[in-house]
């Protein structure tokens, strides 16, 4: 297959698996000035598929780097309410969400941090509410990345850069299963066998998960009533979506005050824009209470974005044997590392893993223990030396994973 | 000076001098993919010039051409009143409008007119109120252009690409006075001689305009209380901006009941994408009532956009010794070719071109003359052949241009 064969499978993919686009639907499209060629693959398709009206959030390095560096200093703390408005308004009115991500890790190296976390922080304040109701799955929508210069030299540093944006794309390729024989009929296996840990974990109602290596002893409590998830999702309305590509996760909801332990950080991680390499955390009673980082000022900014931002919102559970950590390749992103590594995320939960959570009030969310917040950040914490044990309610514990695979 | 200069000069050009950008407020920018060079300069500029927030409004030909030729049959009359609110809520919220416009005059030549006239009309329905509030210069807002491969190829369509693209940002940086010792300062004559026109014709006070050629005789009421505008402009809060970069016309507004006679373009004009080379029109009464064009079927459409579309909402006098009609090339662009000549506009007319414009209603506004639509299309008639002459409350006639030149 040629690139431009394999490119336009991958647009086909994302708007049928991914989106699950039907006719009459919206569409917003975020993506960077370099994923012009695939995203212009994404528009046609889109309307050939019936798309009623595709809205572009337009982003560009150099504009987003030229807003970190020389905003005023008296303007930082700003977002306007219009632009957070339009966004929510979008949700309300419908429009399918798709993110195309090509993460420039060194993006913002050179700008100060406090400016980097005032920035982001007005912005995600005045995004909390659009946020939240995209997590709740309202619309239908999905990550998924495009290979591009700045990536693809922070993946593959030694390597001439078109090379190393082929090599990319072609990890990407073999990641999305856009080089399998019958691409859909593969993300549908896949999907089943997801949904296989899925059954298994919603059948057993652990009240806990402990997860153990030799960097990490941690217990996370589970909500009543929470609901694994893995591979497709459902919106409110009963429709499906797979909200990332890749996705080799099985995921729930910690409860936000029942977290002790430590645990250590497995894989780095770009946060506002910087590469955290180590990370080391203190839970007690749900909260970070004390941690040990390379980057402690960039941390400390994102714990304290808001009051919900040091407990947890998500915990996920992905085999080492995953095809994405079989590259071997460390793709300094959250959508691909996250599914390279059992994880943990900062922040606000997903509605979907709570039953009857879109009946809830916000105060009966908070009271069975899901965490609010303007943020949502994955870490990895699994390697190949955890095991991870289900509690069940009488104190016993049943192994998940031992070895950082599978045991179930 | 090297392109990379001028190019610098050009962007500080648009937000000094163009939109007059001040601490604190915020921009959107209109652009097409092919402008990210320049965009990128404006973007940053704009940041160190103290601006809050800047949104993207951004456009691709490839993407835009899907849309029209792939949008499902029973979607073309249908826009999403989330995106008009949007660019309505933007103007209420003070953005500043930066347009930068890169046309591509074959780009929808070969799709059905009528799907182009239903998509345009569909989003100028719902977008007129978002364009009259525009048009109402509560913001400052400019027009400017970008050099790009597929306007260049239509420009000159005998040189290599490169050649072309290089050569079409030279006329640009001429026309804009980027090339000029001191550009700010030649801006500041260049305005202050529109300036002496624009004060003798409202001194003048005309009631009406006669445009005299071989091809065209036509008389152009002018609403009472009618005011000129030649170069800056103030908003309704008295900001100063410039509208048009480049900007050679003094124009005004036209009585939307007295226009009688015929009249003849004079330059090939692009409507909804397709390029009518030859239109004559006859009107009574303000309105258009017999036309000939080699485009029927797109004039024709444009006429029937809404029941102000076929009246005039803007008259203009641009003398051909101006430095764009001087190059000698069609540049296939309403930016360029408005002011290469006199011309005259359908739809809807600009409301600083009548005093106390902004305290009045809209039925105080009609009843005036004052002619709205949701369309605004210029459209050239002015030649080295033609005279203008103001006529007097007592029907004399005096000769403001003789041979398409000033004479006053």
């Amino acid at each position: 297959m040629t690139f431009q064969e394999k490119l336009a499978i991958y647009a086909d993919l994302i708007l049928s698996v991914g989106l699950n686009v039907k006719p009459g639907e919206n569409i917003q499209i975020k993506f960077d000035s370099q994923n012009l060629e695939l995203v212009r693959l994404i528009v046609k398709r889109a309307y050939q598929m019936g798309a009623a009206h595709i809205v572009y959030d337009f982003q560009d390095d150099e504009m987003n780097l030229a807003r970190y560096q020389h905003l005023n200093d008296d303007l930082l703390d700003d977002f306007p309410s219009v632009v957070a408005d339009f966004k929510l308004n979008l949700y309300k009115a419908g429009y399918l969400q798709l993110s195309l991500v090509s993460p420039n890790p060194d993006l913002l190296k050179q700008v100060e941090s406090a400016r980097v976390g005032r920035i982001n922080k007005a912005r995600s304040k005045s995004m909390q509410e659009s946020m939240r109701y995209g997590m709740e799955n309202h619309s239908k929508w999905v990550v998924a990345a495009a290979s591009s210069k700045d990536w693809a030299k922070a993946v593959f540093p030694t390597l001439p850069e078109e090379e190393a944006i082929s090599l990319l794309w072609e990890n990407i390729f073999t990641a999305t299963r856009v080089t399998m024989k019958d691409p859909k009929e593969a993300w549908l296996k896949h999907d089943a066998r997801l949904k296989e840990y899925q059954s298994y974990l919603n059948q057993k109602r652990y009240c806990k998960l402990h997860f153990v290596s030799e960097l990490t002893d941690l217990t996370v409590g589970l909500v009543e009533g929470h609901i694994w998830n893995g591979g497709s999702e459902k919106t409110v309305s009963g429709e499906a979506f797979m909200s990332n590509m890749p996705v080799e996760e099985v995921w729930t909801m910690p409860n936000t005050i029942e977290v002790n332990g430590y645990v250590t950080m497995t894989k780095p991680l770009i946060v506002s824009g910087k590469l955290v390499s180590t990370l080391k955390l203190v839970f007690k009673h749900g909260e970070v209470v004390e941690y040990e980082s390379d980057q402690p000022d960039t941390i400390k900014l994102l714990l304290e974005s808001d009051s919900g931002a040091k407990r947890l919102g998500e915990v996920a559970l992905v085999s080492i044997d995953s095809p994405i950590e079989k590259t071997g390749i460390h793709f300094k992103n959250t959508l691909f590392d996250e599914n390279a590594a059992s994880h943990l995320a900062f922040g606000q939960a997903y509605l979907d893993n709570i039953e009857d959570g879109n009946i809830m009030s916000l105060e009966e969310r908070k009271e069975r223990g899901m965490n609010h917040s303007s943020i949502h950040k994955d870490f990895m914490v699994g390697n190949k030396e955890m095991a991870v044990y289900g509690v069940t309610n009488d104190g016993q514990e049943e192994a998940i994973m031992i070895k950082g695979q599978w045991v179930i």
